[in-house]
């Protein structure tokens, strides 16, 4: 991933991996938290959470959590089982939501549950779960422990009414932006506010971390579902088209439907509803979203929300952290996965 | 089942109906509690938890975490979170136990995966699983947030062995045990610690009531896995067969096969191993169970537990409570569902 995006950009290193090294003694703490909690006498357990979890993450949120601490802290070592947390939390919903797409890909390997099953993957992913929360009370703080749970119960529920919207193309923009703030916005918003919270910073300085989080998350997600009709598969790791397949409503779709002739409608319509797909749909979905230029509406979406992340941390003191973390925000639309 | 248990047993009134009679008050706060936080903006969220949770279950569980407090103080508010929680984690587990088992039915109805599908099951799981950490977050006590999360863990780490074990016969009566222990007894443990954590009493009082939970449970469950050869879907409430069907390696089986011939093996092996199951087997494993005494040896099996959770409470104020406690523990033997 970072050669791909070194050889877009043309820089030599992504804001991501800059965050990364900055941070790589930090992470090193966070990863063996990370491999020696997946440990049980359970052979399974290890394997199949070792299996998603070796496929190389970006452990994008983990680092959120330790760079959000680093910003105010330079020494605590509270971060540590916390963004470990947030990587089990995040692992789990992968296997859950694996299951739930019936997706045979994640990060450029068959998924966890084409290869292990779906009993095997709910119930690792409920292990990891429970997990996230023994690290949380390890900590003790009980804001943090808040923080996630209700972020937790705001992920399923985001999951759930995800769910509920499929295939419906009267799907609104306001319904689109609700479920992603949900399923994705919320854990890096979460992800980020413990920052503030571990090093007892002020309200001001939680609110501005946590809608950081909140506005990457936001578009770190649009720029994934822009993704999913645009990248080849072996670029975006995972199966291309997956959302068009399982009619999953996304900004591109809702503004290329809204934009469409009857004629068109009635494509989506057969697509998403009807759930008639040929071969040729997915590239013909991509051209109605290119010709309505709804691929251009959805990255001007994304761009608010980068914009709106870059300007919660006005009021964080400058540090070059901070620099990368304003950074890492244009970032997340550069990025091919 | 009360009506059952009555023409049974002969008695007025069951022990488990004895409990919830005297700890109705304190379940009518338990209750509006479990109603109150499966609410959700997402109308599939408490349509699918009140689906299950309107089956009636017997709240054994949280009856336990009351039961548990009141021995030790008549007042306090403080368990009613934590028993809610308690409920959350067993539904959230029976959900996505269905999916894994793929089960049709589930107290007397079919269950909530056959109902809403697979991804909903597992979906709302989630979330009740999320807010039964934000009741005990709520609650603040980091003692059982420590209980439970670790209870958690246990339980899916239980379901992961008894997938890993499933249809092999060579499965031994320890590692049946370790399953059970996890998968069940594990969460009544907890269920039941929490009261003497609450109460601030002595070590030994911890002890006391969490071995009390963990003997009962395993009594339960054991009772749970003889049913499964003995009643018809009817009295159960759940299929029965269903172990037999999905292969599930529990004591009645492991008896039988440990005393079983030659023949007799290779019905087993064609049955659990190769999974080909006509009509009358189920019958045909049902005599082999009886023949060899499977049933009464694992009926020998759970009685040591009943003893072991009476004696567990020696130490404990006596009180009415108590003495219901120690007639339920006899009870679950006792119970067809």
């Amino acid at each position: 991933m970072t050669t791909q995006a070194q050889t877009k950009q043309n820089t030599p290193t992504s804001p991501l991996q800059e965050l990364a090294d900055l941070l790589s003694h930090d992470m090193g703490f966070v990863n063996t938290l990370i491999i020696d909690r997946m440990r049980s006498d359970v052979p399974l357990i290890p394997q199949l959470a070792g299996y998603l979890i070796a496929a190389g993450g970006k452990r994008i949120r983990p680092l959120m959590t330790i760079a959000a601490t680093r910003l105010f802290d330079q020494k605590s070592y509270r971060p540590y089982r916390l963004a470990a947390a947030v990587e089990f939390i995040h692992t789990a919903t992968l296997l859950h939501d694996d299951v739930v797409d019936e997706s045979d890909q994640r990060r450029g390997q068959a998924s966890a549950n084409a290869v292990f099953g779906n009993q095997s993957s709910v119930l690792v992913g409920d292990f990891l779960f429970s997990k996230s929360f023994e690290l949380m009370v390890e900590d003790g703080s009980l804001d943090a422990l808040d923080i996630l749970s209700k972020a937790s119960a705001v992920i399923a529920e985001g999951e759930v009414l995800q769910l509920s919207i499929q295939t419906k193309l009267e799907t609104t923009l306001d319904q689109y932006l609700q479920v992603i703030g949900a399923k994705t916005a919320a854990l890096f918003a979460a992800a980020c506010e413990i920052g503030p919270v571990l090093t007892n910073q002020s309200k001001e300085m939680r609110k501005a971390l946590k809608d950081y989080g909140y506005n990457v998350g936001m578009a770190f997600q649009i720029a994934d579902d822009i993704l999913d009709y645009q990248s080849s598969t072996a670029e975006l790791g995972k199966s291309v088209g997956d959302d068009f397949k399982e009619g999953k409503m996304t900004a591109p779709v809702i503004f290329a439907y809204q934009s469409g002739s009857q004629e068109e409608k009635q494509f989506w319509h057969r697509c998403f509803e009807a759930g008639e797909i040929s071969d040729d749909d997915l590239a013909h979905a991509q051209s109605l979203i290119k010709t309505h230029q709804a691929d251009r509406k959805t990255m001007d979406l994304a761009i608010g929300y980068v914009k709106a992340a870059q300007q919660s941390l006005n009021n964080v003191p400058d540090s070059r952290l901070k620099e990368i973390l304003i950074s890492l925000a244009d970032y997340t639309l550069a990025r091919k996965s």
